[in-house]
């Protein structure tokens, strides 16, 4: 396929979801070649529509079974994250194998499993701990042995690390030295470039199920949008590195992932599951005050407004103001994460980083933008919207868990202290 | 000099700090191959002992320099880790640099320096913030600045990297694709093996200058050592990547090592000045209780000790027995970060990273061990060290940090109120 430069447009898998499709053909050639074919040429394709079909019938089940996950709960939407980042290492780590090379280096693909686990422990230790400490508060051995775990947790993924490191220089063969340091050093972008990025995703999704689905559902609805209004207007191309895209599709669809991420706010802000933020790894029901984000706040319309408008006075969440800062990250910079993988896979000459969905090529693939979003709704969620009064939380939670009961009386006492010498001194 | 194969031994700069030499030859040639020669071919080489000399001279000078920085204080310690690692990236950069290719890409050096400076403001904005919030306490408008600064630190170090990321992906040329992404990950690689890597040093010096002179010294040590047991008894070869290091080398180097570890921490530990934390950035005198670590407990050695030997009592400081655990990670695992460089140099036909230091070739040469160290340094401090009591005081410093007058208010309210409940529950 990827040496194809006809515009028969026979491609199967940079299928409906990618961004800011041209109109007259789906093969990634320099636009200079596809423009001395007609748009006609769409009509005479009946591989097409074909593949549209695959397509849909598998958008159609991934749809069905996101929904089912998220009404199962975090744990369920978090194992799910797993799932998908085992699968993209997979495609990730075969992308660049040599099977003639792998054959005189017995173990050598282990290796970046090791350090694929090693990095998962480092990275959601983090996030998760604090959360399971609360789910064993009631058992004191059970917190004791967690307490343990969290203190030489660092100290353990470090030494896991530098055995796989250790594992490595020893098993250097001469002659394979370039393809064994490559490999290394690919490993180590995996890791970082999608494994870390990917796991931001967690750290989301215990803040509260909003904040992991709300910027999920943007990218798929700009990516959807992009690719209609690209269909059915696109004129104008949009970047070199992604001759399908069009400025028309870019256009259209952040016009319409604006729209969709305040009107889409104002429905998910209101379920209680999507709101409250999930401080333990347990599955059962959510209870929470969802703080003033999620309070409606109801505007009167103005008199001039056309009567034939339904109503009269508007409920809107505080949290749809944010919900347009994520939907113009969304639809401005998240497509860039689309770019550097379509450049990426041209530099190497690759059509797609693996066949795992059917009809649309590997989950790789598919993540790409997601990647960048998750980062960037984690960054701009602990930036902008924890409140205050959260932090306290958060401190309060630091005390229980890293002091013991004589150290918690000890600042105790010392915070008092504080705060009765600044009251003499202001007073 | 990377294909000679011949066994004169006129290597400059491979250096005496190179570690476990074999004491036949200098030259990094297969052992089969140097087998061969004689050991009677040092006698013979003039060239060994004129490189010896600039070596000695430029390593003279190094230690004065650096006596002299300890002394001027925490942040002129801080000051020259930077400019090393100024000179790193420099070196590394320009390791794969094709002037070809540049010269059709205006501006692509500079995207380096871009991230390598994004890279230093979060990194070190990370371990400074504390300390700069401690510099300007008393002067309440740049108090509230620094706070803001604080607060948006993440999101402003992530807009300047997506900034990079988009100016990266704008400027990507046809045909140059797969140089432009090598680049990319090249540049990404530099920052996280390398830079982030020593940036753990910058951490350390400010827990202590002791926590930083302590293991940067024990490498020295190691090296020296290695070099000189492996010049005087080097026989047995200990590793194919390095056929000059020998196991006479590395064993004489541990048991050296492990010895000044414990009589050094004994010394360094007796000075306030290498002992105290210090808590923010300015350079004045230091006065602490350096704590129970760092206060003697006296032996009494038993009868039957050698008359001969002088004294009858010797004072240990606690923290000794940390010092044998860092010179145990310093002779025996650290001295994989010089295989890994030494491979990687192999790997990629390189002599040597850079030629910034007379004799001894590039500074990235004279650190791999040391940033393999300064990571364990600091996970070790952390895990190990950090006795209970400082932990409350981290707390301390994150509630007078981060909350509002109020929200200390309220969060000492909190604290008294589950104290109170648990009394009431015990008793």
């Amino acid at each position: 396929m990827q040496k194809d430069t006809g515009s028969g447009g026979t491609s199967t898998s940079s299928g409906p979801t990618s961004r800011f499709r041209r109109r007259k053909s789906s093969n990634e050639v320099p636009p200079e070649d596809d423009k001395a074919n007609g748009s006609h040429l769409l009509v005479n394709d009946h591989n097409k529509y074909k593949s549209m079909l695959i397509r849909t019938y598998s958008t159609v089940w991934m749809i069905g079974g996101f929904v089912l996950i998220i009404y199962m709960g975090h744990l369920y939407i978090w194992a799910m994250v797993v799932v998908i980042q085992i699968f993209m290492a997979k495609e990730l780590f075969n992308l660049l194998r040599r099977a003639h090379e792998d054959r005189h280096l017995p173990g050598f693909r282990l290796l970046n499993w090791h350090f694929f686990f090693t990095a998962m422990l480092f990275v959601y230790g983090r996030i998760l701990s604090q959360r399971l400490v609360n789910t064993v508060t009631t058992d004191k051995f059970l917190y004791k042995l967690v307490g343990r775990f969290i203190k030489y947790h660092m100290v353990t993924c470090y030494f896991l690390y530098i055995a796989g490191f250790m594992w490595f220089i020893l098993t250097l063969k001469k002659k394979m030295y370039k393809y064994q340091f490559g490999q290394y050093a690919w490993t180590h972008m995996i890791l970082i470039v999608v494994f870390t990025q990917s796991s931001f995703t967690g750290a989301n999704i215990f803040e509260g199920i909003f904040w992991f689905l709300l910027p999920a559902s943007l990218i798929v609805i700009n990516d959807i949008a992009a690719y209609i209004f690209g269909f059915f207007f696109g004129k104008t191309p949009l970047i070199k590195l992604s001759p399908k895209k069009t400025w028309e599709g870019f256009i259209g669809a952040s016009v319409t992932t604006m729209i969709s991420a305040f009107v889409l706010a104002n429905i998910l802000g209101r379920f209680q599951w999507l709101t409250c933020p999930r401080k333990d790894l347990s599955t059962g029901w959510l209870h929470c005050d969802p703080g003033p984000l999620f309070k409606p706040e109801y505007f009167t319309l103005p008199e001039w407004f056309p009567g034939w408008f339904p109503w009269r006075e508007i409920s809107v969440l505080p949290v749809q103001w944010h919900a347009l800062g994520l939907g113009l990250f969304a639809s401005i910079i998240a497509p860039f994460g689309g770019f550097f993988a379509s450049g990426f896979k041209r530099a190497f000459k690759i059509k797609d980083f693996g066949d795992s969905i059917p009809g649309h090529g590997g989950i790789t693939d598919r993540m790409d933008c997601q990647m960048v979003m998750a980062v960037f709704a984690y960054i701009y969620h602990q930036s902008f919207v924890i409140p205050q009064s959260l932090s306290i939380e958060m401190i309060m939670d630091q005390i229980l868990m890293n002091l013991t009961y004589e150290e918690q009386r000890a600042l105790y006492m010392k915070l008092g202290q504080i705060i009765m010498e600044r009251q003499f001194g202001e007073s």
